[in-house]
């Protein structure tokens, strides 16, 4: 019998994805899982994008082109970045399946197989997946959860660089942390690229979805460094898309969107009827993104106050997305989650969480932290958060510190 | 200003889509370009895959199942694979981003950095560019457009392997020949494999356009072979539904299956509302193979018979799916593409075909062939082989031999 590779073999199991086979397992017995474990809001899709695709016309579902939908590029630049401030051409974006396909790109334009990415830890776990498939190496930069995951010093980041760092990835907001950069942030994160001569990839796809009053400051509107930033976008979150798997590559650089167009070409084409459904997407009113972000606030107004009263937890506030890291009085956050849906369940429902210890280069630091996703309305919230408020006085790892 | 990757740099453009500029600009200039050129069949897709989408009752537009839907999974298991005689189970079927995902999953499953796969040539492309991807070599097997690309002794697989084979990789029916391999042929690559323990990767996504009386063999009925087979499926081309982006990854294997699935959770969900469609068209009632069937019988009857009157054309008749491999008397394949788009017309209409350069070790040997696919209705195939008549004739570029 042939063994598979080394390589996939030692491929890190998304952490976010590995413990789906215990929620199976647990929903098929009949208990309730209430999923605080995965970024996949229940919020509804504006109409005008649902209805593209009741009302499409198919005689057979197409390839598009391997860039997407002309019509769909077109009314991105035109009626969705001009309007948040992002002034580009339609040659300056490829539609992707999904924001994974852009960042596994991006990564392959900027760098050859041993190179390294510079980023800030906590990060998204599928960063480091997508790194290793590309036998790349993430150098990470620590943030500190007591400290809200502060921006640190640059020094942090001249610290981390190695003559093998090509680029450095930014996610804002970010996920797991909901930090939000300011526009002092994101320029200095743009000098140190422009003296390094470093590509800067930014992850935006959570760009709808900040609390501050402070206006969002996008990676493409940093001045000189157009032809060093690549911005990663998507549908998903913003018009609850998920599914749709569209999402978005912009790039200014003539030569790194050509080398792009490669990648998307072996593919050959992004799902079509996605791609109708996020065209109608973008017809969706201000009020729709008002009330989205209303309520999401709710959710994170709820959910932090809760974890917060908890005897032994902290959850610094976060400013965007819609997800928080919480330290939880556990000895392995891992085991916890999984103990959640293997040995724990009140009037036969239970909560899942993410362990974070795939969101650090050392999974200790992450040891007692859980990535809580803020998805579901709060009578939803309620009951999951009571449940893990009384899971983590019966858990038998539990260690308060 | 940051230098891109040597990797993307070098990586091959796609022979079938990298002429597409030269098209738009083409049907910008009003010129009417008849699509030869890629596999884009313009027959309808089964009506209960379209009424999947329209009944579609959506809130939001959510991930799936990293692997797929579950209710799609167990239909194309009891709807679909076991009426075409192929046992598996739910477990042994991830559903992927298309027939694409699927190969660079199980090339990545299978071999490590600087791996070899087998491959017998002329082979759709883009299994080297995703090869060049992922660091691996495609060691060719010849077969001869002039004998109709007869399968060769299995000394010649011998005589390819290298102490780095970990894969034989086949298409059945084959892009671009045609070629259809016979149970006999397919048992006998199937021992190669197993004597030299080696995966057997089958990209069987053009099963339903076989045109012989002879029932298709799938590899995943080698007795014995169960460990090593993986199989590539698409219902893209079965059901029109190419835009739909639903492809499937199957294998016994279940430390293959392990591997996949981290590779699937790392890109987070298929496309929802085309495992929808896919769904529904499971459905299908045999009358729309037949009748598809019937359909490519006279279009690739006409088309065959057009070229092989044409002074200085050969191309022998294909078997199953739907191109056909043709040598041309011109000096350039690739030239003679491009001058197409760009240089030639008949009444503001021309023919767009796909150099075969690429789909050789040795671009050479494709140097005056092309891939003609035949998706068109006769009285539009006529259009586009008048056209390519007549091109032939004022080429520049012609070379009698």
């Amino acid at each position: 019998m042939p063994k598979i590779s080394h390589k996939a073999d030692a491929l890190p199991a998304s952490a976010i994805r590995k413990l789906v086979p215990f929620a199976d397992a647990a929903e098929a017995k009949g208990i309730h899982v209430f999923h605080l474990n995965i970024g996949a809001p229940d919020i509804k899709s504006p109409d005008c994008a649902l209805d593209a695709v009741h009302n499409l016309s198919l005689h057979h579902v197409s390839y598009t082109h391997s860039a997407g939908l002309p019509s769909l590029r077109r009314k991105l630049v035109e009626g969705y970045y001009k309007k948040v401030g992002i002034d580009i051409s339609q040659e300056e974006l490829i539609v992707t399946i999904g924001g994974s396909e852009a960042i596994e790109i991006a990564m392959s334009v900027c760098c050859d197989d041993g190179d390294d990415i510079l980023i800030m830890e906590p990060y998204y776990t599928n960063y480091n997946t997508f790194c290793r498939k590309l036998n790349l190496h993430l150098r990470t930069v620590h943030t500190n959860i007591r400290d809200g995951f502060k921006m640190p010093d640059m020094s942090e980041f001249e610290k981390a660089l190695t003559p093998k760092t090509r680029a450095v990835f930014i996610n804002n907001p970010g996920n797991p942390t909901g930090t939000i950069y300011s526009k002092e942030t994101i320029m200095e994160i743009g000098k140190f690229c422009l003296e390094h001569d470093l590509f800067l990839i930014s992850d935006e796809v959570y760009r709808e979805f900040c609390y501050t009053d402070e206006p969002y400051f996008s990676a493409m509107n940093i001045p000189g460094l157009e032809q060093h930033v690549i911005m990663v976008d998507s549908v998903s979150k913003r018009y609850n898309l998920c599914g749709a798997r569209t999402g978005m590559f912009v790039s200014r650089n003539k030569e790194v969107m050509t080398a792009a167009m490669k990648y998307a070409q072996a593919r050959l084409s992004p799902p079509l009827i996605g791609q109708k459904a996020s065209e109608g997407a973008i017809d969706a009113p201000q009020e729709y993104f008002d009330s989205v972000r209303e309520e999401y606030i709710r959710r994170r107004d709820y959910t932090l106050k809760r974890l917060n009263a908890m005897e032994g937890v902290f959850s610094p506030v976060p400013m965007g997305a819609f997800y928080t890291l919480a330290e939880l009085p556990i000895d392995d956050s891992e085991s916890f989650a999984k103990w959640l849906l293997t040995s724990f369940s009140i009037n036969s429902q239970t909560t899942m969480v993410t362990p974070a210890k795939s969101f650090y280069s050392n999974p200790a630091d992450g040891m007692r932290q859980v990535r809580i996703a803020y998805v579901l309305e709060v009578p939803e919230l309620e009951k999951a958060l009571d449940i893990l408020e009384e899971a983590l006085k019966q858990y038998p790892g539990r260690t308060l510190r």
